[in-house]
């Protein structure tokens, strides 16, 4: 009966247009008083009306306080909570029970029966469902370089969501992943923002569909993250000051964001970092003057965990909560991620709009642009989904499109001699902290915030360990870790394991799969201080390598960890990043040539500490050696590039043409470059564009840029054409006012090592 | 005869008047040519005039090429040379025979008979003088925190300077050496914006003297560097690009330049980098309107070693060399430092006045500017000065000066149970590559720009071992270097050098004084990949150490290399930066008792490669746990922070007071302190005044922040009150609009342990 219902409603309120939301906005704002308003831009953590010693935990299991609950509902018109409760994935039963409960008393408790708008973190698969199909994190996606598989992974997890009654999905990362420092460096689709743009849109598409009809129940609102330059940090540490000029915002960190704003992404979070002194909570120039007029953003702004408290708390640029409430309301913010203290918050945003300080018109546009998510998403309709309509959740088809993902995601870098594939009839050590482990295939925000609960959810997957026992018989596998994770302790603490025993192993068996990298972490707890890979793996590979057995190097990481004092040692070396639960199960089809692989790295793998040069960087930062006795040649060298990534089969390019060597600005230019497979096997391979501005007048140019690519599959011998439409925006660049300009000049259009110079005469 | 003449020009010429210079420039320039100006605007390495193979390079010994002097300063009316020749340094008599050659030549070859002016680095005594007093780098005169003592050494580097027959000496230093990886922060005075003004006006005076009357024989003109910004880079790396917004340059960067420049310094020598995607040479925002309008800068801007031609062939915002002239020179700059292909520059700034890119107004600007200068110099009457006239160079007196500072500037970072100063009757093993080596006590730009060839200058000097042996009898002292320096290659390469010897030597000795630390380098040849110690020293120290014998640890570096990983099984850390040709002999007067150390660091030392957080940061970068289950805690632990430095006595604070606690926007406050000399010893301490502003409403506010500093001398039992006078302005920042704002509210006055707040009214 119930899916009935739901059906008919689809159909029903899918015939809703924006005129009609549009007018019902305006009937529901005409009816609310002040602090109704206030309410719907209040949202609080689960655990704040659980059942509990305090609002900062719940009993387990998790129950609904049912006072608490209707004070924050009730009293307080609370119109958002978030979040799962002690931070523990629950079972699709359990979501639909709570957030039933919550809606009802909605119903029954309150005056204008807004439903509540549910938003959680659902950044890989449903984080916070137990059951849910886990997909490789972004940084994994992004070196699939597959938007169409991505899209996809998109729509099964909001399908997923909603399964498990929530509708507003945190996701995805638009922020470059420009700082291998950087603990949510992962979250991202890497350092360029041309990928970051295109796989960004892919991902709201398969989220929210390519038509942004969120009512779908199987749909779910996503959120643009963080507005704006989040990862940019001087420090590398997460939530720190970013020195960030104009054009730099303009040329680097928007155009992700200004794609997924046109790709109609209905929410934005903010970036809870500061930039140029100014914390972007309270900073009006971004989120009204960039986002909501110049971009023209209609959706709703909500902020990141407790960011309008930090500002009086932890930034200091407000002297009291309320100032800070009134300095980010004020800047742009329609709802406060508050998200313990809701009353401070209400109260005191109340007291605000009663003092003029806070306009009402602004608590008006903020209301309306939530009205207006919670209309699209039809929760006035189906305040909650019903996880019994949604036969696929977990399902082998998800789990199947997990799998392929993590197949193409998978980064082969080096395979010296070819050692790789390995023949089946092999024996094989496999070793090394992340070998057995489905919580570092996972990484963060997988069941748990800092992914430490993944063993108690994943135990029908397979590790590295298993699926290589799996693939070539537990009788021809030997495991030792060598040096284990200390579980219970921060990410990076880790101690030996046998690891005498490791070494001693190996005079048993033809190979040693090494499967290092990082246990999980995120944000804070996540911070860096030495990107070197700790001292116990490093020496755990040098006396592995010393036993003359070949080592592959597999590597299970959020960020690339510095290999260099041992990776010279390495036959080979396979980047997985964070894979999710079918990570294992991808990687040993690779290694044992049941896949061939085609992940790119999405960036610059560094090869010192001291030396995190990003892909995009200028011509000063790999200076040739200069006339006369004064040497001042650069030290340009990382361990890996930007679009490195390797197959069994081998590519070749030919014929780079452009249809034409010389136009004016707004011109087309066709580029035309053939890619053979010269090999024996069947592969898929990324063929990248990128462009080079000679010269420019008033900012220093890019070495070069990516600006198209395309993922092609190829049988052996088979030649393709690879076509691309360039614009001559690909040439232009923004001044030091944050003017964009194409300017006339010669640029190179470079693919692999082809070359052709394109000159603009105006 | 020749001193008389001088003393008789000294006489005459102290009494030349500002407006008689200025009638007196006004008369030369309406004689001038265009091409003669252009000549004055060009400066040139003297390898381009000497006898060689080709410009590059010269003939051993140095030998000027006639013709080709005479080419230069008669066909292109060349107005400045700088530099020695093939990278060496020469003697006394050398120099004076080649500037009076160059001098003698202009006299009789060129129509106006405008000397030359020439100009060197001589950053920590003449540099490029053989025998010439040596003092700590600037970082080590930084930790001296003594005033007078720099404008000392100052000044006898003026005298030996001018002994060199050279008057244009291009230092100090004012850039902020706030970032560990950058190769020149030792020529810096350390992070601090406060010390590094008043520092950088005691050298300027020094230089100068205090009424910048450097027609003075004994004085040279000063050279801020290098304006503006130019540690700051986003890699680490010398000369690439940074991020720094208006606040910023204007919080920090600018006050040391402001403060040089109000104290009259007459040169000024631009930033290589790049700052918000323009190189600073381009810039006239920065090289006119701020600096030659805002802050009335009316002396003579040069370039940094061929940054014109940067600006097309590096940094590429010219498509031309000759563009890249018109930008410099339009941007504000009056002497390009080709250095070599000097014709080309000549030509092209012809062309372009003739052409109307250049107007000429500007042309007599920098011309106006460039003879101001040289007629302040009294070049027109002294062109030369004369070593027979300057008899106190390298005297004992001079040499008594760069070994107090060297004295003053050792900082005594650990000394667990009081383990330091040893008694005299002891048996001790030194070791470490840096323990023998004159060169690396001195650091770079001595003899040679990279250091090396300072062991042909520096044999009359001790090193650490020498003066070990010379204090407690050679009997007495072990040396095994352990590890040693390739001293042909890199400066980061090291091999080892009798390492296990040093370790077996251990069981014979005492005491281990180990002496780690870098080889010399500057610029991009000192770029840094990796702030750890290298791996052999590393090795080194943690051996030494597992003897169970007490290690001294001894710094001799130019910047904080991570020593974490065995600083815990050092018994005492004693820094000494590079300290000169006394180095030697003031750490050994520390470690055995004979002097008290009082250095201060001027630096955070950090613990790990990539938590390179400075003293003045934010407060986000210390925060602390957050309420709730999400653990926000940041992980702020330098090694050692700005202001460490132990001292073998005590000192307590007490009885902080300030006159009022309360006042508005232009009061002055005074802050008196108590300081007791609670130990044993005389000694010397640094009195640091910090203010912490705890709110801020545009910019959140740092941490805290030096306001004043005094070193004072106590002996056991003495009692001093300290008195400071602070402005309002102390509690002041610039908005985002690098606007100057004091805010009313709270701020915290601290010293030591001791707060006082103050609150501002208004």
């Amino acid at each position: 009966m119930r899916k009935k219902l739901i059906l008919g409603l689809l159909i029903f309120t899918g015939g809703f247009s924006q005129a009609q939301n549009q007018s019902k906005i305006d009937s529901i704002l005409s009816l609310m008083t002040l602090e109704e308003k206030v309410g719907q831009m209040t949202q609080v953590t689960l655990d704040v009306i659980g059942e509990g010693d305090d609002r900062f935990s719940s009993f387990e299991p998790f129950n609904l306080d049912k006072k608490l609950l209707t004070k924050a509902v009730k009293e307080y018109h609370v119109g958002s909570f978030l979040n799962t409760a002690n931070n523990r994935a629950l079972t699709r039963e359990k979501w639909y029970a709570i957030i039933s409960e919550i809606q009802n008393t909605v119903k029954t408790e309150t005056r204008l029966n807004i439903p509540v708008i549910y938003g959680v973190d659902e950044i890989h698969g449903a984080t916070y469902t137990a059951g849910a199909t886990m997909f490789p994190q972004q940084i994994g996606q992004a070196a699939s370089r597959n938007p169409e598989m991505v899209k996809r992974g998109a729509a099964i997890t909001a399908y997923e969501t909603r399964a498990s009654g929530i509708s507003w999905n945190f996701s995805p990362v638009l922020d470059l992943g420009l700082d291998p420092r950087f603990s949510r460096m992962w979250e991202s689709f890497g350092e360029d923002p041309y990928l970051a743009s295109v796989l960004g849109v892919a991902m709201i598409d398969g989220y929210e569909g390519e038509d942004n009809y969120i009512g779908h129940p199987e749909r779910v609102a996503s959120t643009m993250k963080h507005f704006l330059g989040y990862h940019a940090v001087t420090s590398g540490k997460d939530r720190t000051p970013s020195f960030i000029p104009q054009d730099v915002l303009r040329e680097y960190h928007l155009p992700p964001f200004k794609a997924a704003v046109e790709a109609g992404s209905h929410t934005i979070m903010v970036n809870s970092g500061i930039i140029n002194g100014v914390p972007v909570h309270a900073n009006y120039d971004l989120l009204t003057a960039l986002l909501k007029e110049e971009l023209g953003f209609e959706g709703l702004v909500v902020t990141d965990w407790a960011d309008i408290e930090n500002l009086h708390r932890r930034d200091r640029i407000a002297v009291s909560d309320k100032e800070a409430i009134k300095m980010a309301i004020n800047a742009g913010v329609d709802m406060s991620m508050v998200p313990y203290e809701y009353e401070r918050f209400f109260d005191n945003l109340v007291e605000l709009v009663k003092e003029g300080e806070v306009k009402e018109s602004r608590i008006d546009d903020a209301v309306r642009r939530i009205l207006k998510v919670k209309l699209a998403l039809n929760l006035f309709e189906t305040p909650v989904t019903y996880y019994k309509d949604y036969p696929k959740f977990g399902s082998k088809e998800h789990e199947q499109a997990a799998y392929e993902m993590a197949a193409e995601s998978i980064t082969l870098l080096k395979n010296e001699k070819n050692i790789l594939p390995l023949q089946k009839k092999v024996k094989v050590l496999v070793t090394g902290p992340n070998a057995n482990s489905m919580r570092t295939l996972n990484g963060a925000w997988t069941y748990s915030w800092q992914g430490e609960k993944t063993p108690e959810f994943s135990e029908q997957y397979n590790t590295v360990l298993e699926a290589v026992q799996n693939k070539i018989g537990k009788e021809n596998v030997k495991f030792v870790p060598g040096v284990k994770y200390i579980e219970e302790g921060k990410y990076y603490e880790e101690v030996k394991d046998k690891f005498d025993e490791a070494i001693a192993v190996a005079s048993e068996i033809d190979f040693i799969l090494l499967v290092l990298g990082e246990n999980t972490y995120t944000e804070k707890p996540g911070d860096l201080n030495d990107l070197y890979l700790s001292d116990l793996q490093t020496e755990l590979a040098q006396k592995l390598a010393a036993t003359g057995k070949p080592v592959i190097l597999v590597l299970n990481e959020g960020r690339p960890r510095i290999i260099s004092k041992f990776e010279k040692d390495m036959v080979a070396v396979v980047q997985t990043y964070l894979p999710g639960n079918y990570g294992g199960d991808a990687l040993t089809d690779v290694i044992f040539g049941d896949v061939n692989p085609s992940g790119k790295l999405p960036y610059n793998y560094p090869r010192f500490p001291n030396a995190l040069i990003p892909y995009i960087h200028k011509h000063s930062e790999e200076q040739k050696k200069s006339e006369g006795v004064y040497n001042y040649e650069a030290d340009y060298s990382p361990q890996y590039s930007f679009g490195d990534g390797l197959s069994y089969t081998t590519f070749e390019y030919s014929n780079l043409q452009l249809d034409k060597l010389t136009g004016k600005n707004g011109d087309k230019i066709k580029v035309k470059v053939n890619v053979t497979n010269t090999g024996k096997l069947t592969g898929k391979e990324v063929i990248e564009l990128y462009t080079s501005d000679l010269y420019a007048s008033e900012i220093t140019p890019d070495v070069k840029r990516l600006r198209k690519f395309e993922k092609i599959s190829l049988e052996p011998g088979e030649i393709y054409t690879v076509e691309f439409e360039l614009n001559t925006n690909s040439f232009g660049y923004f001044s030091p006012r944050g003017e964009f300009k194409v300017e006339a000049g010669e640029f190179e259009i470079i693919i692999k090592d082809l070359k052709q110079t394109y000159v603009l005469t105006e």
